[in-house]
């Protein structure tokens, strides 16, 4: 039996931050037909926050250190203000959003990040067999459109803070068992370019062996990197399809039946 | 047909603001037997944020002004932080809970108050029909456990900011259709008492008319006639049972199969 296509995307800042780029994500997203999943990333309001409230940011390689003060803004920001926010808009427009954290309904099971060298605090890694693959399938089947912040669980009372690329790519995995998954990383960028600052030089597919020489040429820039790896991660283990490109035209592709942004292939 | 007893408890800051507080509170609600359904309210959180980021807070008759800045405050303190926090700590604790606001599934509408004097800002009044009982039942059928939060939407993609014992009252309202509804409101005290700091002066039940009495002979203080007006309003539209009290001696008494605090009755 053929299964069935449902499209996950996930947006990051550069939608969140706008009003005008979420209003129109928003029309867009709510335009594609059949079952959908909207993951949505931070923005810059944690950094306002924090700032305002002199909570110290930390970073390491570009990843932040979650101390339980940051922890606390994390889960006021993502599942609150900008999860709710999302939530509202789109039924606005009709459709029926359910916003979630990995601890509704235990949806998305992690464990505190153990690493070699630095404390990431409370930074949730997601179990293997952590997305509660059957509750996300019974809300979908429901009609419903789930909506997932980057808040995570460990089952024992305790939120975590998790990557939404490395989120939306396990929900993406967990669900190919079950769908035709079509899993849109929306960024500020057409796709992957080949000249970081030139949109003319979009590459539109790269296979995994392609991925591989892109890196030893360093083609492909640090911050892309866990992104195009979470992506490549999905792609093994059964997503159909993973774009990255920028969120107004890869929904508008969908909805057009057409094109965009970077396909990646196994 | 006999209706299925369903408990609806609603807890204030009293229980949020204290882990300790919290965590018995958690672990008596969890050993509640069949559906179940959590209101919460906000805490101290709120007023603590809206003081280090400077955001003056305005009270009408002891009623608070939601401004756009607090508005974002409430959707962050009651969306997210505290019932991320509480559904994790239930999940915990093997019950499957799943957080909400009105928006989340439509699940409860609101309107702006329009109010002859002053502008209350984005607060919202539940609309007549305004919550969404089919769709909070499927969840409980589904064994699953609403944890609500205050926050409300407009269906216009405007969040709101509602009274919590409000809304728990329209909640048990609507659900009387179908469930044997017994709606717990917990507080600081054991109940209505005769002399506000005298526990021994415990009123076990009050009826419609005695409470008329209570208000003339100004036995009722000024904060609790609205949590009593909620409270009868629920009864007078077919809730079974309301009880008001504090939220260790209501639960245990749960448990019990005993009673304890004040009982509302037609």
């Amino acid at each position: 039996m053929q299964k069935k296509k449902i499209y996950i995307v996930k947006i990051g800042g550069n939608v969140i931050n706008n009003d005008a780029a979420l209003s129109r994500f928003i029309m867009e997203f709510s335009a594609i037909e059949g079952p959908k999943l909207l993951v949505h990333g931070g923005g810059r309001l944690l950094d306002v926050l924090a700032q305002k409230l002199a909570i110290p940011q930390q970073m390491v390689d570009g990843r932040r250190i979650t101390d339980a003060e940051t922890l606390q803004l994390a889960s006021m920001v993502y599942a609150g203000s900008i999860n709710k926010n999302i939530v509202a808009q789109l039924q606005a427009t009709g459709t029926d959003a359910i916003g979630l954290s990995g601890a509704d309904m235990n949806c998305i099971k992690a464990e505190k990040r153990v690493h070699a060298t630095h404390d990431f605090g409370y930074v949730g890694d997601i179990n293997a067999g952590g997305v509660n693959a059957r509750m996300i399938s019974v809300l979908l089947e429901s009609g419903l459109v789930p909506v997932f912040c980057s808040i995570t669980h460990d089952g024992k009372g305790q939120l975590l803070n998790t990557n939404a690329d490395t989120l939306a790519s396990a929900i993406a995995t967990a669900l190919a068992a079950s769908y035709d998954v079509q899993l849109h990383y929306c960024f500020e960028k057409k796709g992957v370019l080949r000249q970081a600052e030139d949109d003319s030089s979009l590459i539109t597919q790269i296979s995994a062996e392609h991925y591989r020489t892109l890196l030893q040429e360093k083609t492909v820039t640090a911050g892309m990197i866990p992104k195009l790896d979470n992506a490549f991660a999905a792609i093994d283990k059964g997503v159909s399809t993973v774009v990255i490109g920028h969120a107004n035209e890869l929904l508008n592709a969908i909805n057009k039946k057409e094109h965009a942004g970077t396909y990646l292939v196994a």
